[in-house]
């Protein structure tokens, strides 16, 4: 953490867990005998616990949404481009909170904790899980922090979907939702790309079916597949050619005629694929994949988005990224139009940026003005 | 072979052979010590042999381009959209000749032939080859069939980026280059998938440095990946959307709450791989991709795509497909400016079609309309 980073930034955080003796019922039908959540929290709750936002997070992300875990961290949060001091998610009004999604594998109860029922690591049998049963939990979280109504729930991809799920199964808990680079539904080429990264899993031979704690040989190879293929859908063909565009490495001269590293854009694909190895497990993944792949709260509605958003009470800040085409913008208009078609209140965003779906994680000046503008708002409304 | 389908066909084909001993020399500077080379043909050769077409095929294909290999094939050959009597490549005017490129798997030498120097078979020790070396291969077939020049030299995808190059390197031997769906060099997201495909195969521990043949056990898994991930980016999300949607498979009411295929998309995507598996080679594979990566005429010229095409006499005909976004009309753009900055000629459409990359293979009205009308041009130009 340099010195100008931490000037905006929340600094050094604490992760914090609570656990919850209650069963939880599971859309599948199981139930989690009681779970644990890991979180953060960023700023002050005020006196009337008016002031708490509730962030979500993706695919890969955690609750360490924003700061450093310590001072020679070099990496913050996940989300420091919108959360700290004079952030959109001002961390000087608001107590910001963000949890790990049960089923994650970085401190909430998932795959790699173990099971009270057996005394063994759950690892493939942990239920798979819903964006419904993320925004359940998350309920009994906000129990805890003594959160009767989140000022806004806010997210970007798979958070921006518990967003609008929080929006339509617990309307009197949260005043705004911010959806971020979301979807109403994966489409048939996003459950493709889903489908591609849990086959690579599922075949490695060290994935065992899922047990791999047991032998301790995890699938490696798979997960890391799955992670480089996810990179080539979160930038834009246009952000990466500008990135690495054709740029070789190794000899200048000419090609090496064999299947070593040539272009920069392979080197940066296999780090990042083999890094991702080292702090994700691959069974949170596939059921990460799986949580995304059944989202559609439309279903049950006839595939009527706006029957089902009938019941929303919160208004809604919706953004999308013009380079974005993992979540296209047209995604985005969708639940825009839904909301309007039942004469609900949004606010909606198209934001002229190269980075595609990654975007929403970016420092985006026009995205982080608008995201700022109506958090402001917010803020008047809940008096801090 | 249905009788309608018979109608427009070339019919049944029998594929040849033809053994080349005088050794090639190859871009990587490894020399090829003579190769044998599959194709098929389709239509008469005139007297004069001025009436040959040459067809080139793409990553996955090979020299079975049109009609069919006996009464009870179903599957006609790739591009039985265009080649038959009436169709674009009439086969009642032209002499239409489809070669399986050397490192291809069906016939022509490759990973999967016995390498004479040591005679056990190549597997990975076969020379990575260029779309360069594919041309000089090519223009001995040529030789061969009595061919001195081609009335035209056509293809899809690699196979356009194939007649871009015969235009390029042996200007005197065709009359007409016919640029489909092509692209004059991949960008960082066309080598980010093909990475991600290499390192499928590669990383199956049935792959064995590429030594599979010795003990029989094939990386199907890895194949299977790269091919599931190819079929995403030939088809355009809209046409994945239209095709599949979120349709179910299996329990009519709710999800399984598993792994097992619940997405018609999901289905289909398995099909592809697995039936791909027992026609194809991972060795193969791997070279072609890197045969596209490697494409880039320009390069040699400090990136001007115009100077290396300065010596071009050969008319062109460029088409591009609206929602190909593997290689986007954008690319086809390039080619026909530079082509128009050298003051060359050139012919270009941009075909609206729903149905991504793949348009390029398929009987898209509009697109064998424009197609017919340049190739009667062709046939009056040599006098059939």
């Amino acid at each position: 953490m340099t010195a100008l980073a931490e000037e905006r930034s929340v600094g050094v955080i604490t992760p914090q867990t609570v656990h919850f003796d209650e069963p939880l019922a599971l859309d599948s039908g199981r139930v989690l005998p009681g779970y644990t959540i890991a979180y953060e929290t960023y700023g002050e709750l005020n006196a009337d616990a008016s002031n708490a936002i509730l962030v979500c997070h993706a695919l890969s992300g955690n609750h360490h949404a924003a700061g450093y875990h310590s001072h020679d961290e070099r990496k913050p949060g996940w989300w420091e481009a919108c959360i700290g001091p004079g952030k959109p998610l001002d961390t000087s009004r608001f107590f910001v909170v963000c949890s790990n999604n049960i089923g994650g594998c970085h401190g909430s109860t998932g795959p790699t904790s173990v099971n009270p029922e057996t005394g063994e690591l759950y690892g493939a049998d942990f239920p798979l899980v819903t964006v419904r049963d993320w925004v359940r939990s998350q309920a009994r979280l906000a129990d805890h922090l003594g959160v009767e109504r989140w000022a806004a729930v806010a997210g970007g991809s798979l958070g921006g979907m518990q967003a609008l799920q929080w929006a339509i199964d617990q309307p009197e808990r949260l005043r705004h939702a911010v959806v971020i680079a979301a979807a109403p539904r994966l489409s048939a080429q996003n459950i493709a790309f889903n489908e591609v990264a849990r086959q690579a899993i599922r075949s490695d031979p060290d994935f065992q079916e899922g047990r791999y704690a047991v032998t301790g040989d995890r699938p490696r190879t798979g997960l890391m597949l799955a992670r480089m293929l996810g990179h080539i859908t979160y930038l834009s063909e246009a952000a990466m050619g500008e990135k690495f565009g054709r740029d070789r490495r190794g000899t200048p001269g000419g090609y090496r005629y064999n299947y070593d590293v040539e272009f920069e854009v392979e080197s940066y694909l296999r780090y990042q694929g083999q890094s991702f190895v080292d702090r994700f497990d691959a069974n949170t993944y596939l059921l990460m994949t799986r949580a995304l792949d059944y989202f559609d709260p439309a279903a049950a509605h006839d595939g009527d988005l706006s029957v089902a958003l009938s019941g929303v009470t919160a208004p809604f800040f919706v953004a999308s990224f013009t380079s974005d085409w993992r979540f296209p913008p047209a995604a985005s208009h969708e639940i825009v139009r839904a909301l309007l078609d039942t004469d609900k209140r949004v606010s909606y965003a198209e934001i002229r940026a190269n980075h595609g779906h990654d975007a929403f994680l970016m420092p985006v000046p026009r995205y982080r003005e608008v995201f700022t503008t109506y958090m402001q708002r917010v803020a008047t409304e809940v008096g801090v």
